[in-house]
């Protein structure tokens, strides 16, 4: 059975202004709802900030993510687990084991209580299936019709493990591009909800925390794993322009060799939308050497977030900057960057 | 002369939804506005997270604040000033140096791209004068009428110089309150706007970095320096409530002792507020022994954001929990915590 908020909220009770007073309802607010589902040491301090203990650690990776997901509640998830995994991955394709997060809500007045428990709930779940901690936190309020329901910052601190920078820079023309799974699975979910969508198979969003897996690919592949990036927002189309574009390389990827399910294929083709560029929650793009590639790969395919996971392409010295898709036809056609904006607020 | 963002942005042109998207427009809004103005090492990685070096450190203190403040612009300072101030004061009150922050923007779709660059000019600003830098940051964008023009998080992490714990579980009997300044003066900022007064002399903001303030207290005040809080939100009333909570001990307070400006006395008595609840963005209360506070109140005194520094009460056995006011007639009365909200989005 899902954690459950151990305080009943009643449904009627929603968000006030007085919520984000800093006072007695915020006290509440955070007594009643937050602690107790996200409760450790730090937090318990309930002061300004956390102090937080990093021996062992030289580096420390942070990372940044607002969730502004609209709907905040979809198949698969909600802006909770978002909120976690998100920060929690961005830390991961630094090499760093996720330690410590912040969460800070923007709440819009009248908002449900009910739907502030669940969302904590949610958000207690990844972090502990994570061992991260919530430290540390804020909550502001803001009038009806200035925000939209929930909106959550997290900021991560992560451990750097990874001796080798993992940087778009150490990209090398023959690195094997690498993708833990079927693409375009988050913003299909969003999206049919959103449009009322609904197919034979209920279309599920992909969101994961992607930390053990990462760290089995760093363990196998060593030094030889070069840079790694989550494709979220824009999709893996953009993640490979931003390499292309970093490392002044060429990107060739093999469109037969890119895991998509059938029913996210069918939902693109009615929806108009093109799976690269469509958002991702829980698959990440890994370049590295031939050899520490095919270690990361079966790395990759021994755990559950991994088991469809794909060499789709290589770096090149050619077209420096450009991605090129080799399609099934046997043609050949330029993946650009997504110039404008294909679904807002999938993230 | 204040510092420019060096690309001139065209005054009409306004946040779009691709802005928030992750492709092109995303890119430009960052190299062309946030990256000249915030530029770094860490920054211009444009990695997923950065990664930071701390050799010394073994405590680090984290802290995460939202800033939703309306209007964003206001006499004496802006959200971008605030973002940087809010965040490093709550650091600097666990007793830590202020170091890295992370920037996350919520921006409404058609607010002018112009007025980010100024948000960010003053982010700058802000960070060069207290030393930090900002690591790492995101954008999202949310269609008009889904947010108010511009929302801000910033979370930071600092190292903690001080040996002895800051925290309310410090507080003894006996301990002196101390605050360095004038009380009330960003909240009445801020609502002179709103409600469009005027007054003789303008009241600006208060909003400061109050770190440098802080060290030299630490110094002087040794491990005699217990608890340190900084008055936003709820303002000075809400902070020694919490003290006195915390601490089960009681606080007494000379009405005559309290810091406050003759302009923002009028105003508060146009406005029917209590000063007491009116939030600050640039002043902190101290609890410390009593030799250690005299040492503390001399130190904040030789400091500009100190000058006018007070003792303004201390703590006590009787009424554990609570808070009572000697007024200037010689009576006494309970200061309460707020209980509902008296000034939304003031900060």
């Amino acid at each position: 059975m899902p954690f459950q908020c151990p305080v009943p909220v009643n449904s009627h009770e929603a968000v006030t202004l007085g919520h984000g007073g800093g006072g007695r309802l915020t006290q509440q607010l955070v007594s009643q709802i937050l602690l107790p589902c996200l409760d450790n040491p730090y937090l318990r301090g309930l002061h300004d900030g956390a102090v937080v203990s990093f021996p062992a650690a030289e580096r420390l990776a942070i990372s940044t993510d607002s969730f502004v997901v609209d709907p905040p509640f979809f198949p698969g998830g909600d802006i909770g687990l978002l909120a976690v995994h998100g920060t929690a991955n961005d830390l991961a394709m630094c090499g760093a084991r996720p330690r410590f997060l912040s969460m800070a809500l923007i709440l819009e007045e009248g908002f449900p209580l009910a739907k502030v428990a669940q969302v904590a709930a949610s958000t207690r779940e990844a972090c502990q299936a994570l061992g991260i901690a919530i430290v540390t936190g804020d909550t502001k309020v803001v009038q009806r019709g200035k925000g939209d329901g929930i909106f959550i910052n997290t900021t991560g601190i992560g451990e750097v493990v990874s001796e080798a920078e993992i940087s778009p820079k150490r990209i090398r023309p023959g690195d094997h591009v690498l993708i833990n799974g079927p693409i375009a699975e988050h913003g299909i979910s969003i999206l049919s909800v959103r449009e009322g969508l609904s197919f034979q198979t209920e279309l599920v969003s992909d969101t994961a925390g992607l930390w053990p897996l990462v760290e089995s690919v760093l363990r196998k592949g060593g030094d030889g794993i070069h840079a790694m990036r989550d494709a979220t927002r824009g999709g893996v189309a953009s993640v490979l322009n931003e390499a292309a574009e970093q490392s002044q390389l060429g990107v060739v990827i093999e469109e037969e060799a890119i895991p998509l399910r059938e029913e996210v294929r069918g939902a693109c083709e009615i929806l108009g939308l093109d799976p690269l560029y469509v958002a991702n929650e829980g698959k990440c793009l890994v370049f590295a050497s031939p050899e520490a590639g095919a270690a990361a790969l079966e790395a990759m395919r021994r755990h559950p977030l991994g088991k469809d996971a794909r060499c789709i392409g290589q770096v090149v010295e050619d077209h420096p900057g450009l991605v090129r898709m080799q399609t099934g036809l046997g043609g050949s056609r330029v993946i650009d960057m997504l110039s404008g904006e294909q679904l807002p607020r999938i993230c």
